[in-house]
């Protein structure tokens, strides 16, 4: 079972913008067991559209354009689609009525070019869009699926979700795809493969993927083999037991959840709280602690202590110590640690200081140069790191790295 | 002038990964004159790839394949060019002695399939790849123009820079794509469309584009007519200014740099800092504004007060303001605003408070409930937002509007 996704629009062959769309579409296929051969991005040209569209339809099982079915002359998909499937356009009464109440409750005037939203192919079903004027449309074709969705992601993701998927699995009933993914913090990807691979290739069955961002590293393992049903739930279960053995403490996650929602699900199991200091990474490890929902159950708040002078005045970190260490140093990313948590009241105190680049390397303290510090009751240490990449990167990697050491204590 | 990529790689199929690279190279075609007129993600597959290249070699005289190039069996991008193309695979000895060189510096056994780096086909110029094993290549086939180029971003990038734009410029001397872009805070993308369609719909030589994310509005105008050398400068220059006077000061930008830099420059310019205060956005706000190099010289730091305990015991809001209005009121923004300005020494104190979601809503203060609070030497003022999406849509336009404000406020 094959699906294509084109993405139509000539924004997105520009600097500025990227498909996004496609990753939610292929996520939602895959879970109905269907892959994704191709993706294609092209612009708002009819010959262009028109020929993407036809060679698609000759490959895949399921074709889904995204874009191109607004009211302005550059949307042109719902006319390229019905030209190459041989269909008229006619003017739907009930997408018209549906566009002109839209238009009344928002009190805009709807022109001769928004009811050019209404005019749909025949045979063509309709999917409502709550969330915007052009609705969907799903056309069936010889024994192919075609889906015309909006690019907007609000209108897309619940049109996938309520209509899209309902509509494939009642005609392709395909066993969904079978995979475990494991999430692993503060190791580089060559060390992870090291580490793992003597394992994984000992399973012909399984097709590993390794993925690696931002410092946390994503390990797929899917089932390819036979017998899916029996077979991919024991065979996977021993690989990754297998893995997790090899890579330990590492591995935060085997259900997609990110560093900052598995640490928070610790915090809050052991119930727990969490302040924290933050010089180089400007708020960002606060930041994306309270990313998750609810995290003020366990998030007592935190310092963004970006000058020395807020250090020694918020902080209380002694001006002998800046001058005496520098503000990037292990004692100094003790002191904010600990600091923080007292002020804070919290269980814990977690910090970040270090020279992010571009500018502000020494010899002795380069960029990259990073201290980061975990105070507790007992009381605090600090860890020295050497980040490689720009600053965006180098800011990130503290931050995850943190959040990571945080983690481990709470195992 | 047409180029067309090609991006390979499964992985870029799966809901994991997103090719980016393109953006890059779009943006350096765009200044040698080239547009894109197509890109296509496929992946590891021998007749999948042959005919993606096959078909764009048939439409764009420039066709970039990126990723494919490195030691694994998945790495087919070489032999299914020099198939299409029609040329043999022989091995380069340059390649093979600078691939043995590094393996022997990063200490790595070179094994047979390492080797299979140096196969290039007949008549390819072997492009430098200094960041890594796998080099580039390019090769001409009648009129067209042919690049594989690696897939990790930090080996493509200068790979592109250093060698791609001028092996095309030597062939292909087009003017470079005439444009301005002029970036709009605080607006919607609508309203902007609304204000600047009877402006530009009296330029038939220009093309606009309107692009918006996260409360930032992208308005590019592209010039289409002729005699560019003459005309393009004075017709768009009179344009963007026409825009800028129906827009006025929610325009930050033309050069294309962050509302951060923007905001940043007006700082050091004015010679004023800031400090911060937030609830909602968890140290966003901060980062943002630490995403700039050398912010230091204008940020004075943040408090990250989630809690009503932080607020009052770190910025002495007082328990009465807190239980009269709640902590998402104008009020408690104003002190919150007031207090860390005091506490900081800063020139203006930034503040955000408000009900982010998903979870926290009542119909009294609904999620997207957002107050934010500047203050400054002469007192202090407050904002009522109500901001539309989810938890992070509203973050990220609650720390931009902040921003934005902050940034008005020094013009």
């Amino acid at each position: 079972m094959r699906a294509e996704i084109i993405a139509i629009g000539s924004e997105l062959l520009s600097p500025w913008r990227l498909d996004t769309n496609s990753l939610f579409v292929t996520e939602q296929l895959n879970k109905a067991g269907i892959r994704v051969w191709r993706k294609t991005i092209v612009g708002d040209r009819f010959a262009d559209l028109r020929q993407v569209f036809s060679s698609a339809l000759e490959r895949a099982e399921i074709v889904i354009c995204i874009g191109g079915l607004g009211p302005t002359q550059d949307d042109i998909t719902r006319e390229v689609v019905a030209d190459v499937l041989g269909r008229r356009l006619c003017m739907n009464d009930e997408v018209l009525a549906q566009l002109e109440k839209r238009y009344a409750r928002i009190s805009v005037a709807m022109t001769p070019n928004n009811r050019q939203q209404a005019m749909v192919p025949e045979g063509a079903e309709v999917l409502a869009n709550p969330n915007g004027t052009a609705p969907g449309l799903f056309l069936t074709y010889e024994n192919h699926l075609v889906f015309l969705l909006p690019g907007p992601p609000h209108e897309l993701k619940p049109m996938v979700t309520n209509h899209v998927m309902g509509l494939i699995r009642q005609r392709h009933l395909a066993p969904p795809l079978v995979y475990r993914h494991l999430r692993i913090a503060s190791e580089g990807e060559s060390k992870v493969d090291y580490l793992v691979s003597p394992v994984y290739k000992s399973y012909p069955d399984v097709e590993t993927t390794i993925l690696a961002s931002g410092g946390i590293v994503d390990l797929l393992f899917y089932w390819v083999g036979q017998d899916t049903d029996e077979r991919s739930g024991p065979v996977l279960a021993e690989l990754t037991s297998r893995v997790r053995e090899v890579l330990g403490e590492s591995v935060f996650s085997e259900r997609g959840e990110s560093l900052e929602e598995a640490t928070g699900a610790l915090l809050r199991q052991r119930g727990k709280t969490v302040a924290t200091a933050e010089s180089c990474t400007g708020g960002l490890i606060g930041k994306l602690i309270t990313d998750v929902p609810g995290s003020s159950a366990y998030y007592r708040g935190g310092m963004i202590t970006y000058s020395n002078d807020s250090k020694a005045s918020w902080l209380d970190v002694s001006r002998e110590m800046l001058s005496q260490w520098g503000a990037v140093s292990a004692q100094v990313a003790e002191a904010m640690a600990e600091r923080v948590r007292g002020l804070a009241g919290a269980d814990f105190g977690l910090s970040a200081t270090g020279i992010a680049g571009p500018e502000g390397g020494t010899p002795e303290k380069p960029v990259g140069l990073v201290y980061i510090g975990l105070a507790d009751a007992k009381g605090s240490e600090s860890r020295k790191l050497s980040l490689p990449g720009d600053r965006e990167a180098v800011r990130l990697r503290t931050a995850r790295m943190a959040l990571d050491w945080l983690r481990r204590r709470l195992l």
